[in-house]
């Protein structure tokens, strides 16, 4: 939606087109060299920070939606996107303190009296994983501008956004142990090292450097090869890659601890 | 709803109580002395099974609108239930293929037409699992009838419910991992059998007698008691419990592995 015509329209006829009551929003993580990031959009009509998101068109499954949604904002198609959670509380968001038709004036929107947009609505939840490197954040009509924030400095969000944050990396957090997520973000042969740093990076802690690998090892999810890497005098680890046999099988059979 | 006036108003007047465009569908397993089961209603609309639903309440969180559906089908309050994953294919239900108003008409109700009913619904799903034991399945104004289906004789579902039970099912299995779930399963203290058993049922598979609960005692999941029972004549196996501080942790951090 570009011109005036286009999202004065959306807030007139939008239900035509998308689901009413339902939106999107995205957790879009970003990770490069030892930092975990997540991208937070500037919603002008409260001069605050939430996750991107958007709506449903009545011909896209959920998957589309959010891969349309988080293209919009990373520039970047088929990243790593994950459902997670729908969100639901009756308060969740607070119409009654937003003074959308004020906003929609500012936009040059003429306001419409009980808008689709301003009903009750479910939010499904998707995260991302990303290498921040690659993406520019684009904005959109609700946001004035869309960034990258560390993790560890994150705003107080708008809406119950603080909560799908929360719910989002203690998804990712939990889902690294039988999803092969972290292989986006190494080579495929990697060292122990290599791969402690982004477990540690998305975990958010300290990981045992001689336990952690053992076990990763021990559930099969990782094999080491015979190769090595040379990295210095008298310094040459062993090289490991992913085993995704075994994450295939504790996709389709449940788990890896069987 | 008993009468047929308040199914009346709730065909014609429902959007203002309950959210238009979403519904929940429960897949409720049922474990008992090695048998898993799941609860399927017969939908009289189209003389076929589905998973038993409903629809959310202006005034409900997602999870008290599920713990409600939930009861209302199984006569049990606070089961273990969780939310897995929400459903939204375009054409995920085939409306033009469902004559609702001769199915509103049979039962006694006038048929509206476009009713809030017959629009684009995507569904957020719950799993729950139970003792199928204490359970007297209830069926509603939709379904003739509900009752317990043995795991691997379920009939062909209807709408996407095939897909949502097969979902399910893997969020159980590879939840069982991480949640205590099948505590709700086991006496308080009980022998590596028992615990062998509610897995391997639950997971639809045989499971190594030796390797299985020292993969759980590994992972810190259950701990040894130094008590024992005594089960015959020289048969004294060592009880154990769920370090339910060790999930508690996996939980609140992330994992159980690191």
């Amino acid at each position: 939606m570009d011109t005036i015509s286009e999202l004065q329209d959306f807030v007139k006829n939008g239900y035509k087109h998308y689901i009413p009551h339902i939106s999107i929003d995205s957790a879009i993580f970003g990770y490069h060299d030892h930092q975990l990031k997540i991208l937070l959009s500037n919603y002008k009509a409260l001069d605050g920070y939430c996750l991107p998101g958007g709506y449903i068109k009545r011909t896209e499954t959920l998957d589309e939606a959010a891969n349309r949604i988080v293209m919009e904002r990373t520039g970047l198609k088929d990243l790593y996107l994950q459902q997670y959670k729908s969100f639901g509380d009756p308060d969740r968001i607070k119409w009654s303190e937003i003074d959308f038709e004020n906003f929609l004036k500012k936009i040059g929107v003429e306001p419409i009296k009980d808008s689709w947009l301003m009903d009750q609505t479910i939010s499904v939840g998707y995260y991302a994983l990303t290498d921040f490197s690659l993406v520019t954040p684009q904005g959109d009509f609700m946001s004035d501008f869309c960034a990258w924030f560390n993790i560890n400095e994150i705003p107080p969000l708008l809406f119950d956004h603080d909560q799908m944050v929360k719910d989002a990396l203690h998804t990712l957090r939990i889902q690294l142990y039988y999803y092969p997520i972290a292989e986006k973000l190494l080579p495929q042969k990697f060292t122990l090292t290599e791969i402690h740093s982004v477990y540690e990076t998305l975990l958010g802690k300290k990981l045992d450097i001689r336990n952690f690998p053992k076990k990763l090892v021990f559930l099969g999810l990782i094999k080491k090869l015979s190769e090595k890497r040379n990295i210095g005098p008298h310094r040459a680890p062993f090289l490991y890659k992913f085993d995704i046999k075994t994450y295939n099988k504790a996709l389709e059979i449940g788990t890896t601890l069987s």
